[in-house]
């Protein structure tokens, strides 16, 4: 094996990145981004069909960047700007892109030409680009696939959706823990096979279950004699293939890991995982919370639109179902608001603070719950202390707002009647807003999608049937 | 150099971590949290202050469990369990502490101690302890300390807080990029002051600037007579000292980065950050946009209860104002309410829905800013998204509540009014939902921290003034 092939070994389109970084660096701003006037000459070029110029533009930036690019040029100008930099499509860029705009592209492409970027890509990247084409198109491309590819991602599209199965790698170095660093080293020499890049080398028993971990720099820093299960860690965390990712993501962070080991049910080394997946998952993970809470749904501004309004809209009809079991509270008390409609006026301030307070405790709840912090053992400790916190600020704001509407309006009673409305309601939500994600999730419901409804239906009914009640049983109206 | 030697440079704790399995997988679910029954045995046994009891519980367990367990035991209960387990109590465990269980347990120190402590620490994990200390104890400590390590975090202290230099390390393996593999590896096994576990090499021209990357298993697939300049990657990351820590995140993640070098403002490779530093500040960031949404602060559950009041009564407040300005809209149709008090039951429908909507938007808005989606180029494109959404949406509701409200109350007039009502107040939901956050964001302002408050307003005020507007306008009340 000569050196030159060695060399080819290595990442060459990385080597070939090595590219003008002056230009480079004035297609971005300071924060990374791609400039208004970068994006603007791209689609300049564009609608001149110039693919030359576009292609010029196009060339020095990072992969990354250039699926970046995609996001933000028109939807109808990907397609030509896909055709003017065709081999500048690298598997990087394809990776790198947003899943909307990459399904868009691919579901363009003849079956064959997806299938050939999908045998360039690791599995974990052919399986993303795939598993969002339905059904018949997925079947088109992976009957056009080389078998031992096509295997791959057969099997790893037959684990549930967002499991480590889909998230694995099948590349990976796997050696038995006798092998000595020195074996070691020269076996990596010589097989030019193995993947090019990876942190950590799992051995493994004969039955290929791993017994221990050893990161590279340990490798590195020992003897040639040394036999690897004096270098190798043995307090592993195995991934079960079938592990949610939001799981997966959670060890890496608790353990602080770079690359893990995924075992299938008898215990068999079957994949890794390395941290720069992970990496997405816990973006998306722990940004979903404000959009699952919001109902806004996927809430990614790639989505096609007719996607986006009906998810929102089946939430807000969910909430317009609450709104009017609200509103049927208010019905009950009309008498009353015709009388004094002062009623009304104030009505609102009452529901909307609880709103308020039961979405700050929610949002707390729900992220600790999202990342472990609350578990049975704390629940009622952070129930009372949610209780507390409910109680002085529902005190501090019913002594503010009562003390302010009998002034204003020079009726001490209806000061006491908003300023105890305010207590209760402030009760209420903080209550509402630990109990009902602690209960769903104790149910095994995702608490960041529905907490958020049964939240306000609670602190709006409260907030008005506490006041108006009030108001009636005091005889202010 | 004897091989005894060598291995006691590799990580000592984590071998010996190699721990009785059986006794870990007991004390943890299968979502790998502790369980409530082995939690309350070691609070039974702090209550008994049986020290050797709760020692033998807790020792067989990962030093990131036995941070868990920190937080959930009660707070009277913490300085028992640290002074019990005194020699489990490793950097790792108080590395993986939550700041503020870490916060009250350090003040309980003294200064020597913390200072014994954090010079174990890597810098940045010793930062992190520290920065949360007032100055005064932060000044005993560093007394207290080595001048050579005390130097490092005195100068990681000057930087920003949430910047790259508190985030960087300062152990890191450099070399002249002509050095070949074989010295490489020669080097790494002599040099014993270098740090254990490093994932890339960087190579440094003559002025310390750093010229290239390799990735440790390049290395280990070269032949020794291989340059380092013919292994490196040229096209760096390079992250300067000053850089925002969630922008740092944003890079690691645009480029899948594991390792990335650190330069001072004249190009000087002063540090490295690594993935698992940066792993916690992303899940931090993008768990943070729900909480400050919210207006929920800090948002952690470990937070002293006062300053969680203090922090949600403000955010309370300013709530509050709104809400009053929205509630003096409606005061200035108390006579149309006194005559038609059906309108008083419907409106909280119209602002309701609004006020979903807008959260909506702006959930996805926000979204989008932070994770350098939505830049200036695009922002006209996602605006007339936004606004084709509110109006379907907003068609789609008003049809809906308009027709149920005209045929539940037998009148048709009150049915198109909150149906027009529906259409205004969803476009000015979803047009607030994206022109608040956007502006913020020009103006260097986190749209996250204050976008609901000026969202919420439009909303409410728009929806009662819509609505009860019409009402008046129409000859309804």
């Amino acid at each position: 094996m000569s050196e030159a092939d060695l060399k080819e070994d290595l990442p060459e389109d990385e080597a070939a990145a090595e590219n003008d970084a002056a230009l480079e660096t004035e297609s971005l701003d300071e924060e990374n981004r791609l400039k208004p006037e970068f994006v603007r000459s791209v689609k300049e070029a564009l609608a001149e069909e110039d693919s030359d110029r576009v292609y010029d533009l196009v060339e020095p930036l990072h992969p990354a960047d250039i699926a970046d690019l995609f996001e933000l040029v028109d939807e109808n100008e990907r397609h030509t700007l896909a055709r003017s930099i065709r081999d500048l499509m690298g598997v990087e860029v394809i990776a790198e892109l947003n899943d909307w705009v990459r399904e868009l592209l691919v579901e363009a492409l003849p079956a064959d030409v997806v299938a050939d970027i999908a045998e360039q890509l690791d599995t974990d990247d052919a399986v993303a680009m795939l598993e969002d084409l339905d059904e018949a198109d997925q079947r088109a491309v992976l009957a056009e696939m080389e078998p031992e590819e096509r295997a791959a991602i057969e099997s790893a599209l037959a684990y549930p959706e967002e499991s480590a199965g889909r998230l694995m790698s099948r590349e990976f170095v796997a050696v038995p823990e006798t092998m000595t660093v020195g074996d070691l080293i020269d076996f990596l020499r010589e097989h030019r096979e193995l993947p090019t890049e990876f942190w950590e080398v799992f051995c493994v028993d004969a039955l290929h279950h791993p017994v221990g971990t050893c990161a590279l720099s340990w490798i590195l820093r020992c003897p040639r004699n040394i036999p690897l299960y004096d270098v190798m860690k043995r307090d592993q965390t195995l991934i079960p293939v079938g592990m949610d990712q939001e799981e997966v993501a959670l060890r890496f962070q608790k353990y602080a890991l770079i690359s893990a080991a995924v075992v299938d049910p008898s215990g068999r080394l079957i994949g890794q995982i390395t941290v720069d997946d992970v990496v997405h998952v816990i973006q998306e993970e722990a940004g979903e919370d404000t959009l699952l809470l919001s109902g806004a749904g996927d809430g990614d501004i790639n989505e096609p639109i007719l996607l986006t309004v009906r998810a929102r809209l089946t939430w807000l009809c969910v909430n317009l179902a609450t709104a009017i079991i609200a509103s049927s509270v208010v019905g009950l008390f009309q008498g009353a608001i015709a009388r004094f409609a002062l009623l009304a006026v104030l009505m609102p301030i009452v529901s909307g603070m609880g709103g308020n307070a039961g979405t700050q405790t929610l949002a707390v709840v729900v992220r600790a719950i999202a990342t472990n912090q609350l578990t049975d053992t704390n629940t009622w400790r952070m129930i009372m202390r949610e209780f507390r916190i409910a109680l002085a600020n529902g005190t501090a704001l019913g002594v503010l707002i009562g003390t302010g509407t009998g002034l204003l309006f020079g009726n001490a009673l209806l000061g006491a009647v908003i300023a105890t409305a305010m207590v209760v309601n402030n009760l209420v939500a903080g209550l509402a807003g630990i109990l009902v994600p602690v209960t769903l999730a104790r149910f095994k419901v995702d608490p960041a999608v529905s907490s958020a409804v049964f939240v306000t239906t609670a602190t709006d009914t409260m907030g008005f049937f506490s006041f108006l009640g009030l108001a009636v049983l005091t005889g202010l109206a």
